[in-house]
């Protein structure tokens, strides 16, 4: 247990500290006959590394991934899937202060009280580095996810108070601009607000978004494995997120029924529905439409600014952070909502091949 | 696996449709000796019933629970605990329109594509009769945290646009209104709203919160099974919430990081934190404040008014839902939350145990 | 946790102790759309009631099921399947005895050292009826595999020195015979072996058997969860059996490999195997042979003449067992041996569906 | 899933093939505090070195172990612990043979079957180098038992017709003799059975077994998760296991109940067994008794005797096994038994903790 393990069918494990050696992930369970290679997996690496703007950390993260098992002749094997890289920019460093003392918004208190001591370089696990793993495994479920005519993407939907206009979506934008929203309008807008920010010393909040097209009605348990469920914790699992929605999210608390519910219709012959508050999921399954998960994320809370806090002889002090962090922890994290929302919707459509009897004796009387 | 399973050590599985036989669930996991009688369960069963107001349904739920197994001489026996609600109330009906087509909102659709035909009697598994068996075992889970020290309280915090004043929190009050706000000022004019709603044969969405006190530091695992991510999930798997925060949930999006850090300080001896913007969890983990979930649930599918829908031929209708059903969820789910949160707790507080290997030990040292 | 669920995909939950209101079992993840009756279920608790003959024990043990749950219209719905059996014939009694001491080869004393007391009527949730909610279930799983083709076949094998020959292997005999052994000549034969030990106030040791037939090859997974790990641990989890062997079993210890390989060979454009010394796994993964498991069986604790132990005092005493108690465990565990075999190579089944990329295309390729 | 994960609490993900790039395994779950370091677990992967004496393959396998993560400071951290092992000796070699049939007693078929193709290197995944991960997450199991007090120990007990005498029980031997038998006769004796063997290209069978001593008595849980089914199991997935025996086995089978129950009996103060029959567990819980347990173990299936077998094109074909292959498996399968049996037990004491909720209060009491 412990909780690096992830999924039921297509389950990963990851493992690794900010400051260690190496970070890394195993998947089991992913069907043989996937043609991969390390690319496939660098470019969603690439993603999450930082230094490319302004408004990410100047650190240097290479982030080389090797794959060292589960692949043969260039297909996935079906055999665990072992994906390394290596740590090469950490420094010797001097960490006695920061390992002497809380950081206000991070879990060096808590990491203490739960293990006795902890790995106070970096953050050790707790680090945003820990979902380099996330990524890595969820490249692989992309990858299979398009195979099955799925296909997902995050960005950011709003760093602040600047909003991305969803009227003028431009896919192509998020994977160009720096701060991942789909509208280079709200980009401009949004790199100002951070630079402002980062010269009060301050980070920034905001909101992520993933849709998901193309997941046949029926994926989802029913009470516990709902989808949504399922979706919630993947998202809510992600460091900083406070907050998680579906489809139109905390905003039905004000609604009246007849403003909330979507009318299925027919449309060439299918059942799709007029609208979509519903983001794609009814009674924890699948509906055939888009699903559409929002997350919330809180300002970095490595702020340059002075901070009262304790040491660990429990004394009240007042801190000065050092070190190179982002003013906003999102851009880098789309790429990880959009890699759990890929592992949770993959393992779904996995359990589900066995709902219908019918189909589980097809499957068998076809292999005889 | 297909969903009716919760929780690794408290472990419970749930069964039974809203118009079957019975429903149940059984609770494996749970320690020896805990005194426990049919009375500690028919209280909490008593919080969802309906039919004691103006607002619930006028439909008679009787729920009286039968304890099968894992009790002996008063105490709990360490095997499985088998509770039994037999459905009472049930008239054979007319269930053949209802059958014939897909209601908005509800699971009729998706549970037919997922498995290729449905029990329609009033939504069969779908319903929300299913949260009886989590109710059932939750009661337990709180009279087990009870002696740990740890209390959880659910309420309604808003009913549409009515919310709950927190500055006269009245825990009475929760379980003596009809709508299970802490606030009698609130409730009426909630009711009024309700009311409103019902003459236009209209439903209404709301929030519910939960706030759990005396959870010591340390609590959840990192990574993916964090105590967020864990109630998020147990919380977004009640049927019709669509949304969960965290402490200050979505509002961080908003924020400079200045605003979000709760500073650390001494008090007593202790740690605490200045504010609690983060609800009570740090990195996943459990930091000694009181831990606050927040959850927006859409208002009830079932409304009266004429819907456009489709039948299972294949073509668009109208329909007209007819049956006695709650002009909103809220009030009878707030003891779901309460329960779902309840389970999620003690099992991270039973999960974390064996985190220190001095507390190991120490464990079988004593032992032997 | 704790221990009474069993299985992935086809997760089945058993509670209920021997003296307790009633005993049971929750399947959750059957395939929906299995025609399925009380019948069905019945037929298979019949088999392990006791009392039907000179060797079992005449307490009388109705076994009705109920099913309250997962069933409509006479067909799985994919939802949990609740089974219920109430227990009837059990008299108030006086246990005040055989709570105050330890019977030997029971578990009397080791559920007091875990939990700190125990459920001492007849044995609680120790007791032999504990089997009865995995035959239920297990019924099930061997419907779901005749429409696979797959054939799960118990029997006993031996009673102390009198074996069957399987050479003249007749299947009725095995539902016919009180011994359940394919053989009525060695049948006879361990009546009368049986009844000179139950003379002599003994009990009686044996050893039986399981033949799956039509089990395709490519079913288990490697490594940990290898078909033969698996089938090891369903057949070693029924209580009184010490050992567990796959095909050739312990001889393979004294073997050369010369004798002991298998030649493959192709039959009629089919590759099989020349012998079977393998019992039809290879590397945890089946052949297409026939699967053989051997799973031997301790003489039943409870016998008749004097035996010395401790009581709950710390004192030596010598006590002697009153009741009514099978000689021989067997007869009505082959049946128990049946389901859980059935419920392994079906929970196994269904997990391989995903094992090959191209066939989860197909699957969502077909859906679309 | 796909079978590469063992353990609840403390759950290791083991991965990598034969002739992959490296071979490893992640321990999540491992509590926090415990001294380690490389040479702790590389002197248990020594123990499964080739190339040591002349019954084992002149392979060379260096198998340096490479800590990457979960300690800091020479400590374990709670967090996963990534252990690695690169693979030096492959040489690329011309596998176009190998390749093109299945080899009688391996999993070539069973593997081309489930997923398509295989890795044929060496026997990929399905190769004995797959145990390399359990041996140094077993290394890290077997030091945290010590400080629970249990003592781990496998030895061979017997090769083909040779048994070890274990009146002159000599623990020393067990890392000393080429064949890992506690008897220094029996050793010599077997050696002369192995060469006899290597001169007629013929492999050898043998028996294994492992004794637990310090176990207190309440290990396991109940019906599924009992201790010997799940010793069955971990035991059972070793290659080339084709029996798993708890205490006396499957000579229970031909026993009367007289001689098989182990009456109780006061030393000391404590309540002990007079004898142990049952080896040590009573419906599936420890008794404080040594627990025994014993595998027998199938000729190495690589022989140099020319062979019948099939190859993909579907003909008879008759074959010549090259390579370098031990003539028995055991003497390296005994560090792996003894690490199966550690993580199991080690598991099952972390489970068992919140057995009792007197233990669970008395837990938290203390934290606070």
């Amino acid at each position: 247990m412990a909780g690096s393990t992830f999924g039921t069918i297509f389950k990963i494990t990851t493992w690794g500290e900010s400051h260690g050696a190496a970070l890394g992930v195993v998947i089991d369970g992913c069907p043989a006959g996937l043609p991969l290679c390390e690319e496939d997996i660098q470019v969603y690496l690439d993603r999450r590394k930082p230094g490319t703007s302004s408004i990410t950390t100047p650190r240097k993260e290479d982030d080389k991934v090797e794959i060292l098992s589960g692949v043969f002749e260039g297909r996935t094997t079906g055999s665990p899937i072992s994906l390394l890289v290596r740590n090469t920019s950490q420094k010797p460093g001097d960490y006695s202060e920061i390992a002497s003392y809380y950081r206000p918004g991070h879990a060096d208190y808590t990491y203490d009280k739960k293990y006795g001591f902890r790995d106070y370089r970096g953050g050790g696990r707790s680090s945003g580095r820990e979902t380099l793993g996330r990524v890595a495994a969820g490249a692989i479920a992309c990858k299979i996810l398009e195979q099955l005519g799925v296909r997902v993407c995050a960005y950011t939907r709003s760093i602040g108070t600047i909003q991305a206009n969803l009227d003028h979506f431009d896919r192509a934008a998020i994977l160009q601009t720096a701060t991942a929203m789909p509208d280079r309008k709200a980009d401009n807008d949004a790199i100002s607000y951070l630079e402002g920010a980062k010269r009060n010393s301050n980070s920034v909040g905001g909101c992520m978004e993933c849709i998901v097209e193309g997941v046949p009605a029926g994926i989802g348990d029913p009470v516990f494995e709902k989808l949504d469920a399922n979706l919630a914790k993947a998202v809510m699992s992600i460091g900083a997120v406070k907050a998680v929605e579906i489809g139109d999210g905390y905003q039905v608390s004000l609604r009246f029924g007849t403003d909330n519910n979507d009318a299925f219709r027919m449309e060439n012959g299918r059942v799709v529905k007029a609208t979509n508050h519903a983001g794609g999921i009814l009674g924890g399954i699948s509906d055939g439409s888009s699903i559409l998960i929002r997350a919330h994320v809180k300002p970095t809370p490595s702020i340059y600014t002075t901070q009262e806090t304790v040491n660990k002889s429990g004394e009240n002090i007042n801190i000065n952070i050092k070190g190179r962090h982002d003013p906003i922890v999102i851009p880098r994290a789309v790429v990880v909502m959009e890699c759990m929302t890929a592992l949770t919707i993959l393992d779904a459509m996995l359990m589900n091949m066995s709902a219908r009897l019918e189909n589980v004796v097809d499957f068998y009387r076809k292999q005889s």
